[in-house]
């Protein structure tokens, strides 16, 4: 779009990166990732997602490792859009679907203001990838009619105080808690303080659809102390409910992958 | 894989064909596709996905208007199942995710009972999709730290007995009902005798993704009403949430599509 003033205007598009494995990349995540000037990642956005990147695009991580000590999400917002003033199309790359736990409000609020053309495009999230690479179903007819995402950090990286905790007590629903490692002890508390059975199947999963993607298994009363003995490396997302116990049956259901036999799940490091 | 009979097996796999615009398709459901011999795919899967098919591929109408006049599930199986013993590639192609509502359970279980590999390529959901589209963040710091679905209808058509009716209260979810068109009277006032309050701002999507999507916005006490009176074409997503109340905001915030001004989203026919 020519406003006039002989600079193309520049665009934001928020992509989804999915959970790690490329080929779970959209079309359109695709095409967005090839027709950027600059790419700014996330940590969480796996190298060769970034592969599809042309070769003259230039790639900043804005991670915690990155964009200076802090990486605030002010800084960003304003790189993004001051670049995007420049007449760059800039994409946002970030883990998973950038509109579930991706703090997208934000920089589409920023984006508005500074009058940037923006747009999205959804992604595979981590409990969708890591359930089709582990042949489990969210849903079931059967055990679970819900399926819900929670997350496991607030602001201060400490357990969310606004979580409804009976929520997580059902037990005919299918719960996802994203990166919760250093909060689920006090998680399983407080939702066991509800009623939430400790019994409850549960699974923790590493590097959801990585090839080096791991694997802890567990009644969810014990996954806290066998995540800690597991040392998992990276972010963790944790499953709980009744679907959770059809894994060991369909653990040959992988793309490509064996987690061997029922009952040798846990703690696999392939 | 030879088995030594002479015969390549055959093998299933579960693809998720997401809510419609066929961009939203991901790389490896893209190469299922391709290398299919046989397609069975359900009603809600849109005709533009289809056309990455190989041109030799069998494409078979497995929804209620093709396979018989019941299609019941276990037909479908049974056809499944034969033809990738007959050694074809089968791909088994549903709308939005297989793992989510997609009853993949039962299909999982038919192929392992006879001793078919099984793969599973997730897919976009019709919430995300539509969410990217209105520019309407599922979850947020502020409004929702809780992203769940549900399902608008039982076995018998009827609204499931079984949810946690209180989840669905919470003020500070993010709630999406999949195909409760007909259902939704009953599910707006089981919730709200646990509390859910009826201004909570509320979004009916029709063929979300699609380039004749549909939107009727409300508050979530009127939406059944307004829904009725809109007479949507085909199966209706329900987004509730405060977030809902952002997309007024965002409406330009859409994948080439324009909602207007804010103010003007309800029942929307492009």
């Amino acid at each position: 779009m020519d406003l006039g003033t002989g600079v193309e205007s520049g665009s934001v598009t928020l992509v989804g990166a999915g959970p790690g494995d490329p080929e779970l990349l959209t079309l359109r995540a695709v095409r967005a990732l090839q027709s950027a000037d600059v790419i700014l990642f996330d940590d969480l956005v796996s190298r060769d997602v970034l592969d599809f990147a042309r070769r003259e695009a230039k790639k900043l991580l804005v991670g915690k490792t990155g964009f200076g000590p802090s990486c605030k999400q002010d800084d960003i917002n304003e790189l993004m859009v001051s670049l995007a003033k420049q007449g760059k199309r800039v994409v946002r790359l970030k883990g998973g679907d950038p509109l579930i736990f991706g703090r997208a409000a934000e920089e589409i609020d920023a984006c508005k203001s500074a009058n940037i053309a923006v747009e999205i495009v959804p992604g595979i999230t981590a409990a969708q990838g890591a359930a089709a690479n582990l042949g489990l179903p969210l849903t079931d007819r059967h055990h679970a009619r819900r399926l819900q995402y929670v997350t496991g950090h607030a602001k201060n990286g400490k357990l969310p105080e606004d979580i409804d905790w009976q929520s997580l007590a059902d037990p005919a629903t299918t719960t996802a808690v994203y990166m919760p490692t250093k909060t689920l002890a006090a998680l399983v508390e407080k939702a066991a303080g509800q009623g939430l059975d400790l019994q409850t199947p549960a699974l923790a999963i590493a590097r959801a659809t990585r090839p080096d993607q791991a694997v802890v298994a567990g009644p969810i009363g014990e996954l806290p102390k066998r995540l800690a003995e597991a040392a998992l490396p990276g972010p963790v997302l944790i499953l709980i409910g009744q679907v959770c116990s059809e894994v060991s049956l369909k653990a040959d259901v992988t793309l490509g992958r064996d987690l061997g036999q029922s009952g040798r799940i846990a703690a696999i490091n392939e």
